[in-house]
């Protein structure tokens, strides 16, 4: 497999270049540490984005739903389709108001989505988003019967067209503008998991498994 | 204008109908709450989404950019046009993988963006962003000059067709999984601020203002 990822037509950015990344383990470790992705497909003619989880198994992204959402419902059959994830890192707050940006770091995805018929591989592909979500979570919890398998869509995307976007650093303000006297700087942002709140209905003897733990959680 | 949004095709849940919400202040309040929206729309028959800071005056969102990049090209001359925002609440534990989900709060709005040519609404538009984003901060910095408005293009999307989808609480399991040893719940999840970091070149005499301390930021 290539280090790098082709750019397309699609993925060369036009402005800021140099925020451009198609080197495939910068593309994954941001497919990595997400949680969503926003999916977009055309539905009659208008475009629709809607937020999902995910997983990725080397070069395959998975996603999954019910068989009678309309995200799932619109991805099978080669439906062309755009999953975009986002890590926002900061705010940057410049001495001009038009300098002010965010760090972050981006990955949109382009590609056709295809249905997932096999039931190895729906299963395999289900295991991949859960343990993409919360790893050692699978091992726990009761496996999917076949009535569940056969009410869940796999969709699977291809990463074959694929490019990165990243900011990062304090501001870069026009030249005369560093005199002025105004605070700037970066205010970084994370997201954080809180202490796990234990269903009410769960008995009190079960313990809080480490995976749950706030310290797994920092993005 | 009407407390409610009025429910069309594409804003029907199809499945989880419990969830939807067409309330006009639940909506507002979940697009004043986040950072960023993901905006898709069509380029050359395939769906792109693009992840951008926007702001909301009334029942008006705007969004800019440079008049050069894609998103912005895109969305003027009444582009069909869907512009989602989530923010993730947390992970819901059940004790099946099934019944696994997601706390979280969503908007989705699909509408026509068209490009704002006024100067002063341009103005205004940037302004709310910048306050959208960060209460206060415009007081502080340069305003943008001629030569940066006319850099900068800014397309208005009415919030005529909306609704939001909110899951809240524990999870839901089947009635005999109950019983099983499986540790259930929710991990709740934040966006939150961490100590702003001062711009190396900033002089150190300049005070950190109240709107980038960490407890303005939690999400």
């Amino acid at each position: 497999m290539n280090a790098r990822f082709v750019p397309t037509k699609r993925t060369t950015l036009k402005r800021l270049a140099s925020r451009a990344s198609y080197d495939r383990k910068t593309i994954y470790e941001i497919l990595d540490e997400a949680f969503i992705c926003h999916v977009g497909f055309i539905d009659s003619d208008h475009p629709v984005v809607i937020p999902t989880t995910y997983g990725r198994r080397d070069d395959i992204l998975f996603v999954h739903g019910s068989v009678a959402s309309r995200l799932l419902r619109n991805l099978a059959n080669q439906a062309p389709v755009c999953v975009t994830v986002t890590l926002l890192d900061g705010l940057v707050l410049a001495r001009s108001a038009f300098h002010h940006s965010m760090n972050y770091r981006s990955v949109v995805v382009f590609g056709k989505a295809s249905s997932v018929e096999d039931r190895n591989e729906k299963l395999d592909a289900v295991r991949i988003i859960s343990e993409h979500i919360l790893p050692g979570r699978w091992a726990d919890v009761r496996k999917p019967n076949n009535a569940e398998l056969q009410q869940t869509s796999v969709v699977k995307v291809p990463l074959i067209e694929a490019s990165a976007k990243i900011r990062t650093g304090p501001p870069v303000d026009e030249k005369a503008d560093y005199n002025l006297p105004v605070w700037a700087g970066v205010v970084p942002l994370s997201t954080v998991g809180r202490s796990p709140v234990a269903d009410p209905r769960m008995p009190s003897y079960l313990q809080t498994p480490a995976y749950v733990q706030p310290d797994r959680f920092r993005q």
